[in-house]
């Protein structure tokens, strides 16, 4: 992948900032449709965080509560027949109704049942994709390509599918050990790289899901679906560093963690986000 | 809404503390049909506080299982076809069998599917309602009246609802700062106001859905419905500010309020608890 | 019963180290079929001590995925008509592909409904059963012995329903203050009992889920199912300990159970493991 250094604005610190002071303001109210282990931790992110988390997935009121909602969470981790029927109501309501929904297609790419309902997702037009780098790689994989799933794929593998799946969303991030996150500028294709973060991360279930209902939240607030995944990113990743500054251990890096994001304000994010400059990818 | 200050035995202190060592004798059983996101701390708070869950919530087992039990709680977070269904079983069963059930109405004034299954589940005659402001007076609006649904209601605002709610159940409270109690003591009807907690307490995913679990604890142990709800916000109540103590975010406070439900003992009920004066509502 | 004291080699703390270093090194991959109340805790506990959860429950995916883990947890806490159908796919298909599944029969002896759906199972042929003594005796009175279920029973009392049980299961457990193990070593059925623990454990909800997912994990990489259900419950116990060495009450217990699942080693297994000399049943 050839990449050049970005001479356009691309988002970094000062829109994150920006991003998290409107969250803080206007605590998005988020619609998850999400799986079972994860659906305590997820409210307890958003709530932390700065949103309003709802939970309301089944086929009788999702797509109601997409209008009414700031924003839609489609997380694939544990689909029901209804659950998924629910998912199709939700996005297509709230694509008409204007709405920025975020897809987690977990092991979309891996499971040929969801790989077909993710696929059909797709066509709704999510404002972002979040998943790690195998399932990105997976789902763009579903559209025709032929990269199947690597399940020990680096992010940095998983930037063409994520460019590949610009042709869906309007951005796309690939997390691990350094996040990549792709969307468009002016035209342009750009990749955003954010470190920090935390080993723990990954030690505590569904912190991958409540990252992306915390993306739902960005979105719902930030001035484009680029800005809002980015700082959705910061916000969580430098979280996870306050967290593991006092807990070295899952169980107490959780509880740490849920603190950390009530914690973090604009000084935190000033010393301690790490959005590297910003490339274009030709 | 006119009150004058009361002359009759409605709840305070003393059966407050007699409620609680009924409970920690007792062990009640609660059948919990409730929602995902709050299966999890809805058992522990039951635990920790004294007594022990068990969520059977399939339409195969909800009935049988409700004869079993000491008490059942029914909350609308994430309705499916099925756990409605369950819902009313179980309902009809504890009525018949004599137990008491306590209905948590999560967002039935605002989402109509939801709203319609509350109405019907009232028919069955609920020791207890518990819910937020608007939650209450959504619920009473159900009925006919016109109060609609305002999210940023006011436990005292909810008063008039709650009232109207007594003619379905024996005890309807509105949580809130200060949490709003109604019942009818000796014929007449009676408001119980409780103060404390924890402004943590709502940041905090399920604690209302926990709530109104212990809610049927404590009627399932306490001498009237309306006492045992008075208990139960007291229990919690008490418990929030002893967390509190001990923990300023939201992840420390969730463990703290669980250790805090288990350490709750007279002492501490008789010196935190806040139960105002009770008032009658003509 | 009468046993004497055994000269064959039945699982001891040398083989229980073994297992845990196989668990650290292979990191095997355990699909959950689990109750609600459970799945984020259990998926917390297996990442926790070293093993990787996925909880594929539904219909659609649950034989696929039985083909790809390494080991099928079967949790009878909560089960719905389609999670029981997900169920019979994914012991068929652990059985067909050599894989190791355990059932956790939660209340199986007292609810009809699912006392058939347990008895259906065994066919199934599962690695290991582990239960209450309760559980456990009902599960083997299902089987048409006349044993009943007794809410109280100690796990000593439920060593002849565990016996009962190895016609269809490789090992069984009793779980309680002193856990009790059976299996078969060299054709001659031995009883391994396992001290230690805490008295907290019993105080958070979903602990005996989550050592039922233990269980599949160890089973997937020890040298027989014996040898994995004995480590498991030791692995477990030492961690409890550990625990409540530095936690009181049970919401800083649970988080420092977790903790503590990640800090066992060898050291702490040799110092801390209660296995008593393992005796034969004649």
């Amino acid at each position: 992948m050839t990449v050049v250094t970005l001479d356009i604005a691309a988002p970094a610190i000062d829109a994150v900032v920006a991003a998290h002071a409107a969250l803080r303001a206007k605590r998005p109210l988020v619609q998850a449709l999400t799986n079972v282990v994860s659906s305590n931790f997820v409210a307890n992110v958003l709530l932390s965080a700065g949103a309003s988390p709802a939970m309301v997935d089944n086929p009788e009121e999702a797509a109601l509560f997409a209008g009414v909602a700031d924003g839609v969470l489609i997380n694939l981790g544990t689909p029901t027949a209804a659950q998924v029927e629910s998912m199709r109501l939700a996005a297509a309501a709230a694509q008409k109704a204007g709405k920025p929904w975020v897809l987690d297609p977990i092991a979309a790419g891996g499971l040929p049942w969801r790989g077909q309902v993710a696929a059909e997702l797709l066509q709704f037009k999510p404002a972002a994709v979040r998943g790690n780098a195998s399932e990105i790689i997976g789902l763009a994989g579903l559209g025709g390509g032929a990269r199947g799933v690597d399940s020990s794929a680096s992010p940095e593998a998983a930037v063409p599918a994520a460019v590949d799946l610009l042709a869906h969303a309007r951005a796309v991030s690939a997390s691990g050990p350094v996040d990549h996150v792709v969307g468009r500028v002016d035209g342009r294709t750009v990749l955003v790289k954010i470190g920090g973060g935390s080993a723990l991360l990954p030690r505590v279930t569904a912190t991958g899901c409540a990252l992306g209902a915390l993306v739902v939240a960005y979105t719902a607030v930030a001035s484009d679906p680029l800005t809002g995944l980015v700082s959705a990113h910061v916000h969580f990743s430098v979280a996870a560093e306050l967290a593991e500054a006092v807990a070295s251990r899952p169980g107490s890096f959780a509880a740490a963690f849920i603190d950390a994001l009530d914690a973090v304000d604009e000084t935190s994010l000033r010393s301690r986000a790490k959005i590297h400059p910003a490339v274009l990818i030709p």
